[in-house]
């Protein structure tokens, strides 16, 4: 069993030192609560509802930043991933996610399908989510909005993925009463028809007016929600059995990923 | 506004004439119900739970099976969707859907992604769904299991269809107290990815040992279950705007389809 848990935590805008704070925080008490993968919110650093590019710019990471070394020391024996505004070498602007470990940083991604008016600031990542064997499983990174391309959740299965890792910051949409967030009902989907289990990690709290979701859910490779987050600053966290997402098979004739018709599509 | 409707039924195994009665019935109420659409489970002619080869050619029809003319004579202006047994032209046994309104079978689609033990009787279809401009709106073709593959779905909507109706047959899978079934979870999700209506006919009963989910759903442009048709025979109905699948926006910068990075996949 693979312990999984998502810190649900509302980052403070344009402040590097108190998140970073706040992250370290919330790192040692996930590994505290036996956590082998902690996911933190997109951003996390920074905060999102960055005014332009030059605020953006004014709080930008590398991966050689010195805070991923603090993440990197509260890490322990697991596997951390976050969100953060990076300054790449060519001087733009990425909406990132870093994965590290007890060693620094093993992986970045840069996202790739921005949303809204995160084009006026970010460059879209040129490269595919990474497909990472780590020490706790085979994880696929990608952030927020890529979750609702299924065309790049499926490839992240048809790869090995057991787990699609997902730093976001949902911004909140009304919905009927009694539903769940849209984005963890195609969550949910992209579970079930891949086998696959799904770990996204939302923001809480509101900043410079925009209300977030506080949605974070893990699923597991049947689809179903596992563990939630509350409506605030919290923790989700479940045990989740990883190695059955390698057998794609529901019944004797049927594999989900053996059924596509690549033939046809 | 479009008048959708799904007749959750319970056809009798291999019962040609009786289903045929049953079916008549159904799209009569529904045409008295005002509907524009109406969807009828998959196999809706034959049951399904066929035990071989030999007993699903005694049940097939072609196009033009005196059957469908019934349908065409019940439909008036409206245009039905339902899944029958077909004998192919190649003597091959097909999985397939009619479309027919008042003038007659207009459409036919053969299932391309066969289920479990469907594969040991039907020959799985050689063409994608048939994206259709009809009097009531672009609607897509599918069967049961072909719901379960978004390149399947997005597709759909990438050639225009507002509307994806799915004559299925559901198996019930065992699901946590509260949730909706998981093929309900996938058609909220495609819905809400592609901004395009579902409806799924699903059907009741038990059959041959067979629990069926009864799990119909009509599901709007924005992922929201609409219309159900409770836990056994009876009729889901929901008007759709069916016009606001064609803008793709969801914020003065999000667009579902243009968003996609078709240079990474």
């Amino acid at each position: 069993m693979t312990r999984i848990a998502c810190c649900q935590i509302s980052p403070a805008i344009a402040d590097l030192a108190g998140n970073s704070a706040l992250i370290e925080d919330q790192i040692t008490a996930a590994v505290a609560a036996g956590a082998d993968i902690i996911v933190l919110p997109e951003l996390v650093t920074s905060g999102y509802m960055l005014a332009d590019a030059d605020e953006a710019r004014s709080v930008a990471l590398t991966p050689d930043s010195p805070e991923f070394i603090k993440w990197a020391a509260a890490a322990g024996d697991s596997v951390v991933i976050g969100g953060f505004c990076e300054v790449g070498e060519d001087g733009r602007l990425y909406n990132s996610a870093a994965v590290v470990d007890a060693n620094g940083v093993i992986a970045t991604y840069r996202k790739t399908h921005l949303w809204d008016r995160e084009k006026l600031i970010f460059t879209p990542g040129a490269a595919l989510p990474p497909v990472l064997k780590t020490r706790h499983g085979v994880i696929a990174v990608m952030v927020c909005y890529d979750l609702e391309f299924p065309e790049l959740t499926r490839l992240a299965a048809v790869q090995g993925a057991e787990l699609i890792v997902a730093p976001v910051n949902w911004p909140l949409f009304p919905r009927p009463e009694g539903e769940r967030p849209g984005e963890v009902v195609t969550a949910m989907s992209t579970a079930r028809v891949n086998k696959i289990a799904v770990a996204a990690c939302d923001r809480s709290g509101v900043e410079r007016g925009q209300r977030w979701t506080a949605g974070s859910a893990i699923v597991d490779p049947d689809g179903w929600v596992v563990a939630t987050a509350g409506p605030d600053a919290g923790l989700a966290i479940a045990d989740i059995d990883l190695s059955v997402t390698h057998d794609k098979s529901l019944t004797e004739h049927v594999d989900l990923l053996a059924d596509r018709r690549l033939d046809l599509y």
